[in-house]
């Protein structure tokens, strides 16, 4: 390999890695991934190769204190594993593109205030990703990075679905609906002619279901609707957030329990959704093995609230042609699939049973009014791809 | 007249009351019907006999300073109307009933008090509520008293739409979906059998649009799931309610702006959903008139948020089939009717022009899978046949 290419998803105690083999034209090919966890503690790091074999990671050099010292570390990992390739460029996930960023972007220092800006959007994500790209212009201040976004995907959507229903004078500074897991609704959309050249250009719900979930409402590949909002608590029930929630709830913790913003944030993003209800775990398999009461309430609140979510941005398309899930709950669960597909039985959706249990691509009945599928996501690939359209001429691949 | 029964819907600065002929059996007919406004400041007074005509409200004691004086207005005014008439019984409004009370209930002093544990649950509307039954107590002891509740109807929905996707022990204490405007659900249930017997048992949802808006849905006339929550802030888009709203917007208004609890109380209750869209005004007549292109854009979202709710709560009924429009905007727009009729003819739904914008009970095509009817509700006469059916044996009527 002369040429290799990063894709960083760095977080506020973990950093996740991607290398790409840049040598040849089309998709490059993933040459390794790994994750260092538990930055700021006793950080450990796990690497797998581009088949998912474990590699040497090496030892970690003591403590990694914050992102930088972790970054630092991948450098060394990537000089030892890969010697004598060129660095040709680092994509970030950043999970906010406010509204500016309808794609991706070279990062500049004009770009990066910017991003710095819409810290307050997404107080505890952004600053990560933004930290991330930090570190790279300080120890490899040659490489052009490019940013892209969770929300780009969803720019697309009518004013309709843009809007929050409060004063605009409020709203002024950009308070609307974005949505997210656009990087990963991206891939589909972009996989979808050649896996289902049928629907590609129908209308297409894609369901992300992973810790974190949403769906998305596709129509002929353009994004219409999605059920986060302004904020990733929106929408679907996921492992520590509770999704969709009356407003006087929160204004209750607030008015009446008398909890500080600090609380409040983390009630709804780490103590709620599966993990709240069930009191057991927000790992989907977990609650699926466990024989505790509320681990099936909590389950059987995930499916409803998926359900309805189904009809809701049914009813946006008009009508719905098929059905895609994705993402580690989408991808791995067949139970949750069925039980899902079950009650859509009123749509036209009619699963067989024995593609969906062996993970068949295509897993509805041959009958069945609304297809339904089951298609890997791969966010890294998207913002590899990106990277590569948006590195300046010189440092591009062939 | 020798008897009559008194309804009464007290708020923050109003009192409206109802007056019903009580001497037979049977429904008891309407004779008069009247609202007090501003009470506290230049206290206003209407009222108009059972058909609607005008009927002289006598002159107002000077300032009506509370729910106790603007009551000995209409003690006074019903002495004058009705001379010799014994008032058998007080039915009141009440929107809370917490998670106890599944149907109405005579007024004791321990059901006063279980009431008053609600006052956290609806701060700006219980209070005002009990305040009316004490002022009544006050000044007419002898005389039975009704509680009846918005959220008693609601009592049907199974564990999974009750759920509140939180940590239990912030859950303890009451803390689930509610849902509101029963009586006005119950009342739509009841004549259902007569009006549309076919559908009666089937799967309906009543569509609840006035200036507070919300969906029930009915399975065989037992409500399953509707739109609002925990407090009526949460579902459709509403005059001055935002519906459901991204739970980090709320924290956001905290956090970031820095608002107080009291104002984004304010904010959510009061400038926002129709008029904090439009800017011009919480009224679905005026926003139909203007040509500002806020007000548009605020029936738009209007529009759009009652279609996807309409596609949820089909999705947990199963499919659908009946839809009934009801209250103010429900029973008099054929223009928001038609709109969202429209958007939904994915769902077998297909309006007769005619019979809609001539205000028909049946208002949908012959053909139409789905049929679509027209309504009026009647939470007044809901009211008092529970104040009929509970009162004491000796003061209830023959």
């Amino acid at each position: 390999m002369n040429e290799l290419a990063l894709v960083l998803n760095a977080g506020s105690s973990s950093l996740k890695f991607a290398v790409f083999d840049a040598d040849g034209a089309g998709d490059w090919p993933l040459a390794a991934r790994g994750t260092i966890e538990a930055i700021g503690a006793a950080a450990k790091v796990s690497v797998r190769n581009g088949s998912g074999a474990s590699l040497p990671a090496g030892a970690l050099p003591g403590t990694l204190r914050d992102a930088g010292e972790a970054l630092q570390y991948v450098f060394d990992w990537l000089s030892r594993s890969f010697t004598g390739a060129r660095l040709i460029g680092v994509g970030h996930r950043v999970v906010h593109g406010g509204p500016r960023f309808a794609g991706p972007a070279l990062v500049t220092r004009e770009v990066l205030e910017e991003l710095r800006a819409l810290v307050p959007f997404a107080p505890l994500h952004q600053p990560y990703n933004l930290a991330g790209i930090e570190a790279v212009a300080q120890q490899r201040r040659d490489v052009p990075q490019v940013a892209c976004f969770d929300t780009s995907f969803h720019r697309t959507l009518p004013a309709v679905a843009k809007l929050l229903p409060l004063p605009a004078e409020v709203c002024r500074g950009g308070l609307e609906r974005y949505g997210f897991h656009g990087l990963s609704y991206e891939y589909i959309a972009g996989v979808l002619p050649e896996v289902a050249p049928d629907i590609a250009r129908g209308r297409v719900i894609v369901a992300h279901l992973g810790n974190g979930a949403s769906l998305c409402a596709l129509r002929a590949g353009v994004s219409i609707e999605n059920t986060f909002s302004f904020t990733a608590l929106d929408g679907l029930c996921m492992g520590t957030r509770p999704g969709a929630l009356d407003p006087g709830v929160v204004l209750y913790l607030f008015q009446t329990l008398r909890m500080s913003a600090a609380d409040v944030e983390k009630l709804l993003y780490e103590r709620s959704g599966l993990l709240g209800i069930s009191g057991v775990s927000n790992d989907m398999r977990a609650l699926l093995a466990s024989r505790e009461p509320c681990a099936a309430l909590a389950l059987e609140y995930f499916v409803y609230r998926v359900t309805q979510a189904l009809g809701a941005l049914t009813a946006v398309l008009g009508g719905l042609d098929a059905l895609v899930f994705t993402a580690g709950i989408g991808e791995n669960s067949p139970v949750i699939r069925r039980r899902i597909c079950e009650r859509c039985a009123w749509l036209g959706i009619e699963l067989d049973e024995g593609a969906n249990s062996g993970n068949a691509d295509r897993i509805s009945a041959r009958g069945s009014r609304v297809s339904v599928w089951k298609i890997p996501t791969n966010e890294e690939l998207m913002i590899a791809r990106h990277t590569g359209r948006l590195l300046p001429r010189g440092s591009a691949p062939a």
